[in-house]
């Protein structure tokens, strides 16, 4: 199976809406182990539309539209489908009655644009938008498989996700190629190669490795029908924690932050926050995640001088014996946040974010990172090189990363 | 002038890496007068990159290419436009040398491969990359324009920006669509139309709403050549100005953010925060601007009720009486941190984002801002719905707008 993408939008050609279906369905049929061919924007009109849509059909086995299942006059993806296949519109039924419901909930009479967003093309399946007025549409047209799906990704995304991989799946079950990623913090890439060759020989063709900052996202190809496939990842997958388990810290769409929040919420601890570099970033990364104020007390973006003195409390001695950038600063930073908010863990992170240094002429990049936790308090130095955000991304990662095995262990020791 | 955008690259097609690339192009073309016709993703291989050029080259005057100048096997976009153009490739001893100087800087002689970095094709005018070692190419042939670019954005929009877009203006000079962005922020789009509607009719036509959570974006377009463009432009700008001047906080990439930060360093005030709800997320904003420790003392995340109270010192009695989520702890907040850091204005967030209520069972999305300066405290309450991301962009978004005009209120006070 090989696939392409089409977003229909005149917003998207003007940059005004940033195109994120592209990458997040490129991303999931990747993983299914079906590569895109071409993903291609194209703008609201029949003509465009009509003649990517006839190129996409020639080369790919299906393809994806998004957008253009508005209710407004220049939304003409059902249309200019219709017209490709040569085959009618009709009414669905079903979703009139659900867009007269929709409506009502809402107050007023289905505006009669509206309608249109019943249409269907004859033989399509309606693939039911609970997020929306547009619902998507699955086509199987002489062994070519159409999906048009609304363009907002809240609700391109549920539907996709709930109706089409599925389908696409098992569709697809018997000659496919299926990828899991297992995503690595603390161990380079070639370090983690080199720990992972002692599997063997012949099951490292399956394996690759893609460094992103200090990460490093390790993928399993597995083929065959799905049963296959499956069991073959879950057996090479078993080898490689069996080795560098602890630098796993999780899979797929997981991230840093949620591994971390998932462990503090599951053993019942809390964690406070110093940042000075950083500037509220981590802050910022763990309070994205629903229910963090089970475990998150807060923090301090000790950004000056007098920050770090008087509201944290660090050591007046210590701040002008070792600079505002230094280990001694950093421990100080992470156990006092600790202190000053009863937490069971406190971070620390003092640095020179750049594009200049400060008086002290450290160079730019270098970052303290100090983890306090109930056994002690660790710190490390980095030398981060980018700008001022990639800087702050780092050492923010970084940072969650020292926690992760901070808190791993200390559950280990309360275990013992 | 029509553009058509060719984004090069396997890992755009697993989605791997986003692309950000055709957002930024079509943006900068867009507010030049140039539409986009069609944009699209094709893998590293010569077959796709030439039937992409070939079609590009058939209904648009300009196409840009972004990616495949690396030093790899399977770099190819420089050999896929030769091919097509049917001219060929020459060695520029220019960039040869300075190749040689970029890898001697380094520390190392030049890789073999890197040679092919300094291959342009007959004719081309070789665009310096001060980022990296691709550099880009730019062909006039035919009457058509092909601009070729590394893939790696922070190089590409730094040649973009310098050489190409001069080129083009330059190139297009006599029949121009420029477009200029305002940004507006404290005015809805009706209000914001209603105001603007008393400039009268002739030059309406000219202007267009762009509504992006509480901001819009209003575009002013003027044509003609680009003296009679700007002029035009600049004409209708001191108009709406002169209406709704303090409503506008910038021009097309400005940020509020960028703007407030500006307007502190230029008065020589500072700033300290105490956010709950938005989690970190303003100062994170703040704290991306270079130069930022020159009015950000700092700030306090007070996530839990107890370091409301026992790190910001927030009045025991106002939060039993009314609330963490409530005007007079926003206020009590934006207070103690003006207080406690020693600044000129305090900033203080409290709110429910969701996507559960809290204790007091207040509604998601309902969230509190105070502004403390010289002269006073501001409190506004806000109902937001979207996300708990959305409602913290939102939150922050506002209370940077409530800071400037708070800002603007004490500048003016001070100067009478």
């Amino acid at each position: 199976l090989l696939a392409d993408l089409i977003c229909v939008g005149n917003e998207l050609l003007t940059g005004l809406i940033e195109n994120s279906n592209s990458g997040f369905l490129a991303r999931r049929l990747w993983s299914t182990g079906i590569p895109v061919r071409e993903s291609i924007v194209v703008a609201d009109n029949l003509g465009s539309i009509k003649s990517a849509l006839n190129r996409a059909l020639e080369e790919s086995d299906l393809v994806i539209v998004t957008g253009g299942l508005g209710p407004t006059d220049d939304d003409l993806t059902r249309e200019s489908v219709a017209s490709i296949l040569n085959l009618p519109l009709l009414v669905s039924e079903y979703w009139m009655n659900k867009l007269n419901q929709i409506f009502l909930a809402r107050g007023f009479a289905m505006p009669q644009n509206n309608l249109k967003q019943a249409h269907v093309i004859e033989g399509s399946v309606l693939l039911e938008n609970k997020r929306g007025t547009a619902p998507g549409l699955l086509i199987n047209h002489h062994e070519k498989i159409i999906v048009l799906l609304p363009g907002p990704p809240h609700e391109m995304q549920l539907i996709f996700d709930e109706l089409v991989l599925p389908y696409i799946v098992k569709h697809n079950g018997s000659k496919l190629t299926k990828v899991k990623t297992l995503k690595c913090f603390g161990l380079g890439e070639s370090a983690l190669e080199e720990k992972i060759k002692k599997i063997g020989g012949a099951d490292l063709p399956a394996l690759s490795y893609v460094a992103r900052g200090y990460e490093v996202n390790l993928q399993i190809k597995g083929s065959g029908d799905r049963y296959t496939a499956d069991a073959y990842i879950n057996q090479i997958e078993q080898k490689i924690r069996e080795i560098i388990g602890d630098f796993i810290y999780g899979k797929d769409d997981d991230t840093l932050a949620g591994s971390v929040a998932e462990l503090l919420v599951s053993h019942n601890l809390t964690l406070a926050l110093a940042e000075s570099c950083s500037g509220g970033l981590l802050s910022d990364l763990l309070t994205d995640i629903p229910g963090s104020s089970r475990y998150y007390k807060g923090g301090l973006v000790a950004y000056s001088r007098s920050a770090k003195q008087n509201l944290l409390g660090v050591d007046k001695e210590i701040l002008e014996r070792d600079g505002e950038v230094s280990e001694s600063t950093a421990q100080a930073m992470a156990e006092q946040a600790r202190l000053l908010l009863l937490a069971d863990f406190g971070i620390g992170i003092t640095g020179i974010a750049g594009p200049e240094s400060d008086a002290s002429q450290s160079p730019v990049g270098l970052v303290y990172i100090a983890v306090a936790s109930p056994g002690g308090c660790a710190c490390e130095q980095l030398t981060i090189s980018g700008g001022r955000r990639v800087i702050k991304e780092r050492a923010a990662q970084y940072a969650l990363a020292m926690l992760r095995k901070a808190l791993i262990e200390t559950v280990r020791e309360v275990q013992k």
